[in-house]
């Protein structure tokens, strides 16, 4: 994901240097023209706008604190974009620690998969102080097309927890449905038909149908590979579920579509793409 | 809701014969050109096509099959259209008996509330046999502006059933997600226009936002006055559920929704708009 | 476990007449020195103390109201002993045709399992009139140890959803913990110990517990055969949604536990003993 | 709580040290005989034995690693002894830090309330090095009357917020059951009666049953008053959905129980008795 951005970036005429634990990818990117720093120390004592994709929590936390971290020789007046999905709490965490420091740290997760990262149509929710919001927005453009300013600093992850929350919670309720209706007699395809045109229709029924054969050209009727793995998703509703336990926040659905995907992993499903819970519920008894 | 549809058959030049509990609904549409029965079994001896709507499975296997009822007189080649929201299996039962009888019972449930119904706006979900649908939708055209037919007899009720599972699901999931992207710092427009211009947007997202205020002219933004009740989707709901133990489909976000609406109507919020779901979330520790 | 409930009567000195659609199992019956009836009809010409105990709701029904059913050719005075487990609304329409009769009919279903029946140690909840419960005890003494009077017609049925809805709540709730605990690096002996003599603790944790090998002898530490299966579980958590339904009656974890042992049916473990839950919340990523 | 753990320090011959936010529970044991400790540094700079009891993840991460925190004076070889109900994760954290300065740190969260806790009868699940595990209890025996060594550093937490999760879970299901029984015509004492001598049967039902009148001079018969109260309880449940969380544990019961009692929170039941479940189930439509 982080290599389609950075080649992104460097299409539209940026510098860009690089760094990641993955030194294949970094010899990679250095062949297309990247520099490359060996730690993220050094990264940040050589340029002062620094973007970070990066998997959890921890990571983000080590990558920008840590003794070699970015905070440890960032200028001031540096701006940190984050991409990563985190809690943003520690989003917010991070950009009390730039303040400090005298930069500015901004949330900004994606939606969109692999192919959306390549082809620079990611849609990038961006929390932080709207007066650097058009400088941001400038550097996201290049990898992006939708690029939200959703408010202060953590809303970005709030936009996107939130947005991944519901979509799991009508993914689920597609597949029960369509099941249930599928049982009662009704063809899958006019089922679709019917839903979409009344008051049960979501993104899941009307786009990324989880019955096979309804829709064609998606995970579903490919034996859900490729697409929203069900691990990411399980994830981003961990993070749903932490955001809610700090707010006090009631999900009774979003809770119980958290513990429904974590049994789909626990049981193998993790790679899969999230509208395999379908497949799960038809089982036969 | 029924007196509605019997004046629209008289607008389209029906002969409208009515029997009816409320003795003030029957003098209302006598008024208005109607002729009266006393009975079912007496309106069963003067017409051959018969449309009933009924609140509920044991209203609707009394009117068909009691010692006053509808079979007990009705002529061979009678067709019985009826718009009650019950269990598909009693639609079923009803079909076999009128088929013993040389007579056709189709299922024809509706959506859309009493402002459709007096405008011949409403949905009609169609189950019985494809030869007798022309025959029927073109009564139930003066009624209404879209007549599916779904299949057999039963899947005009499976597929309301199937539609007000997912429709419940979707409203207190976007009710969970609008209290929780609050709680977090987000403006409530800002966070509907960002759910449905992604993955996480359904109905309630788009059209029926339940947070108040993001959408004028609907119930949430009218203190849930008006609308589709709690009580009647906590209905609906149990139909789901009965249909779902029926052919052992796992549907636990469809019953975990049941359950919430029944501890709303059990709280007072029965007569309230389904969406009032999203007040009862926010509240405050 | 009708045919050991046949032979702790004959046992006991009462000469018994039986009926059952399996041949194998009259013919060993008989045997054993049972007479035969034929049809449910014929049964009921030649005595007037019946104990039936049958699969479900429908069965009970043919048994009883069909055209050879123990109604049809029943004498007044009769006396009927339900051990079926089904719903009370079942058991209360029975009880109200042979009340109509000037018969009697009691619901008496059991807990305890095939080896309980075998050595007349089951327990029986019955529910009907006082005044007939002496004379229903002294039969039902002969094939259990505890009959509990619980009320009038289907508090007998009542009480045997109420207490399995708990158990399976339990079930899985101890299941959980327990999983819980020793991913959380506790010892799965210590754990149960700690749970036994706190607030925790229940029938699953301290009897029966899910988790193989803390208690020696019981399923959980045989690969989960034997015991009471989950198909049976998932039946009886089905008749307490009904239940709830048919009263209002909110049950979100007992709605819940339903769903989740509908899934393990759909995958495979409808034969396993119903603490397999454990099982398959264990399983790693 | 502390308070009353400290004068049951004293009242065993301890010399003790306090140190608190309250001015007024400070004083109260300095008339009692207790030397006072303006700041935690203050106070680990005068003893090596040191017990806490803090309400919250935040509260410990100061009291030790703040910058007036214990851990800045401590000499080696201290022994702390926490009895605050954290997450088991920030129980090693603590340990860790504390082992790096070689000094122990073992947590050991108490069961039993403000009763309990003044005549000594608490129970305490004590996490930490076996070898030191005498010494713990050599001290907290002046305290409680049940302490039990759990396993390494963590699991008392762990152990506790296993207890708790269990019996919320137990709670909610007997809630529902004897409202389920109620309705089904069942009288609440013999119905809680068959549940203690059947499979159903779990602390919540036999000793603090939910349902008022059913058991004497608990909670349930005193308008909920008194007790555990809901908003504890809901933290509880908080702990260990984190727990849950950071082992891939699947807890759907518990999962559903946290949001249940979260609602009640929310809804102003926090500092009713958590048996206050079986009311707001009770309620009628």
């Amino acid at each position: 994901m982080g290599a389609s951005m950075a080649r992104n970036l460097m299409k539209n005429g940026h510098k860009v240097i690089v760094n990641d634990v993955v030194p294949e990818s970094v010899s990679a990117l250095k062949n297309d023209g990247a520099e490359v720093a060996q730690t993220a120390a050094e990264l940040a004592s050589r340029t002062s706008t620094i973007v970070t994709m990066l998997p959890s929590n921890p990571h983000v936390r080590e990558v920008y604190t840590g003794s070699n971290g970015l905070f440890s020789t960032a200028s001031q007046d540096s701006l940190f974009i984050d991409s990563s999905t985190i809690d943003p709490a520690v989003s917010q965490e991070m950009a009390a620690i730039a303040s400090e420091k005298g930069s500015t740290f901004m949330d900004a997760p994606v939606s969109g998969g692999v192919v959306a990262a390549r082809d620079a149509l990611l849609t990038f929710m961006v929390g932080g102080p709207e007066e650097k919001f058009d400088e941001v927005k400038s550097i996201l453009d290049c990898m992006g097309k939708n690029i939200v300013h959703c408010g202060k600093v953590g809303t970005g992850q709030a936009s996107k927890i939130c947005n991944n929350m519901l979509l799991a919670i009508g993914m689920i309720g597609t597949s029960e449905t369509m099941n249930l209706g599928i049982r009662l007699g009704l063809d899958p395809k006019l089922l679709a038909k019917i839903l979409n045109m009344s008051s049960g229709r979501c993104w899941s029924s009307e786009v990324y149908n989880p019955c096979p054969g309804v829709i064609e050209g998606i995970p579903s009727s490919n034996n859900y590979e490729g697409g929203f793995g069900t691990a990411l998703m399980t994830k981003d509703l961990g993070l749903a579920q932490s955001a809610a336990n700090a707010t006090n926040s009631p999900t009774p659905l979003g809770s119980l579509a958290h513990q429904l995907y974590r049994v789909l992993c626990n049981n193998g499903y993790g790679k899969k793409d999230f509208s395999v819970v379908f497949q799960t519920l038809k089982e036969e008894e």
